[in-house]
């Protein structure tokens, strides 16, 4: 093979499942709407168990579903929710009474040996178990009592894109099953999916911080989520320092950090959660910070560069198309610094962690 | 003031503040013992109530005496405990169902309005609230039902230290009289302490990190935490970038980024915790990562360099000593570059986040 050759080949795979995203959505969609089908029996089973709390537990780019998922239990269904420290059960061996909790677990392989035994553990402990998995004979989706198949199809590269985005509408769908809301907002994300995987403002921003090598991403509420798993994206493949905050975080201490070296992510939905980010836009933009919004137009006008996000969409559904044009360019950085984001040093698509 | 006087007094304060911490732990272990004094009351309310489950919330330092807090409620009382989403409450205007929920608010100045309007938030939707301040007539302390006083006395840096080992102690000592069980292991934390602010192998590291700028920090269950609060410390002071991960986390994706040129600080108790590092430290060796150690001696021996922990701690109050040898290197290290870590720019010492 000529290295020319070897080189159109770097990153094939994780550009592919990004485009392969809203094939994806279209596929939960559709299956979601099917009366009797897998969302409808888990949305019955849990709606029936009534809950009065929900864990969620999880790694990785799953962890950042799983924050997303958080958001919506507690803003949409009015129950109280926490992320789970799995070390707690699986290191400590704690035994908590967990009668009335649902416990939601994510992963994209189902094969982590942790949240496989964390899983049965808070099984025997009381509570109701779910796992949220790419695959249906995983280890995790046995433990658990129920299951919710993201149905993203097989994914290869180790940078997990549209596998995250199936777990974000995943999630999104069930919440909206469970309380009994419509699931209609969520036709127009195919669509949306499309447009995104093919906006051609990746490229100049990908230029333009091709030596920067500390990033900071920020977000609030729903999009919080997104910052997080941007900053893992660009670490993984890019190698970068990128740090997320939540925008109320990173007003308390990290704006120290913030200087004309080091640019600033910030995504900002339509929506409550884009309007509590004009404080902070501002001082940014006081501190002379360079600013890359990732916004529809009209929001953030004193960003330095932006990635364009469609108009119009519900807060809550914003995050399954707001990660799209970072996925893609942290994508785009690693191939811009001769970096394989197909091949990141050291890692293993599935990690096994206790 | 000549030149080198003003650089003399570079630092003052925080290096004052974190040499009063023997002090501020005498006081609060000798306020615990008090009978009827008001941790045994915040304690007997608590009991009293009888609460399914723990929620936290905090901002910056304080959020991670709150993460450290949830694995005492976690392990040690088997309730399940969650960090919450201040913006759920404050921004999405949520109002979730709280009855049976201890909801605790860790805060220094116990004035910021999210946390003051949160709280209140919390107090009507059911929740028993519980305010931990360093000002017992705060907005904070007013607006819960409970408030337990840390005792640090004023806190002038901006740079939080000895409040925040008060805010540890003082949920150790909380989380030990609700369950009944013995406050006698604390004794021994003034001398520990005491021992901990007069180490002199915190010079050689950060001389040896002098010219760094990208830092990834470590540690897994009850000194997670540390990890966390140093790479806080280290982001305030020195505007390195910082990035902290539970180990286990850090073995999903942020490995990639470990390079020569980038150092781990790992933060490695006895007990279980650190048992569990044992395969994360052998994952950075292999790789020929740059590892300092903030162990006692005998554990994590291949470390090139190391911050010395004394032997014997039980691994849940470890994380009061394990902070120190941090907070001076966070301030060595400014220092180190001609920085005063009592003026990191763009911040003031109380915050104000809605």
């Amino acid at each position: 093979m000529t290295q020319q050759a070897q080189t159109s080949q770097r990153g094939r795979l994780v550009l592919a499942e990004i485009a392969e995203q809203p094939d994806v959505a279209d596929r939960l969609v559709t299956a979601a709407s099917a009366p009797g089908g897998e969302l409808a029996r888990v949305a019955a089973a849990v709606r029936e168990a009534a809950p009065r709390m929900v864990l969620l537990t999880a790694r990785g780019t799953s962890d950042h579903a799983a924050l997303y998922a958080k958001y919506l239990v507690e803003v949409q269904l009015g129950l109280p929710a926490g992320l789970t420290s799995t070390s707690t059960l699986t290191v400590y061996g704690a035994r908590p009474d967990l009668r009335g909790v649902l416990w939601v677990s994510v992963s994209q392989s189902g094969g982590s040996p942790d949240l496989v035994e964390s899983t049965a553990a808070a099984r025997r402990a009381g509570a109701l178990t779910l796992a949220v998995t790419n695959h249906a004979a995983s280890p995790l989706a046995q433990a658990a009592e129920l299951h919710l198949d993201v149905l993203a199809g097989p994914e290869l590269a180790v940078a997990a894109t549209k596998s995250y985005t199936a777990q974000l509408l995943a999630l999104w769908l069930l919440v909206q099953a469970w309380r009994g809301a419509s699931l209609q907002p969520a036709a127009a994300l195919p669509e949306l999916l499309a447009k995104a995987v093919g906006e051609d403002d990746v490229d100049a921003v990908a230029a333009r911080y091709r030596f920067v090598d500390r990033l900071v991403l920020t977000g609030r509420g729903f999009s919080y989520p997104t910052a997080r798993e941007a900053a893992l994206k660009l670490m993984e493949t890019s190698y970068l320092s990128a740090m997320a905050f939540s925008a109320a975080d990173l007003m308390h201490g990290p704006l120290a950090m913030v200087d004309a070296d080091r640019p600033v992510v910030v995504v900002v939905p339509e929506g409550p959660g884009g309007q509590a980010l004009v404080p902070v836009l501002d001082a940014l933009h006081e501190r002379g910070a360079d600013v890359c919004a990732v916004a529809p137009s009209g929001l953030a006008p004193h960003a330095t560069v932006r990635l364009a996000l469609p108009s119009g969409m519900p807060e809550d559904l914003a995050p399954v198309v707001q990660i799209v044009p970072l996925q893609r360019l942290a994508a785009h950085m690693a191939l811009a610094r001769g970096l394989d984001p197909d091949s990141p040093r050291g890692l293993r698509k599935v990690t096994e962690t206790r």
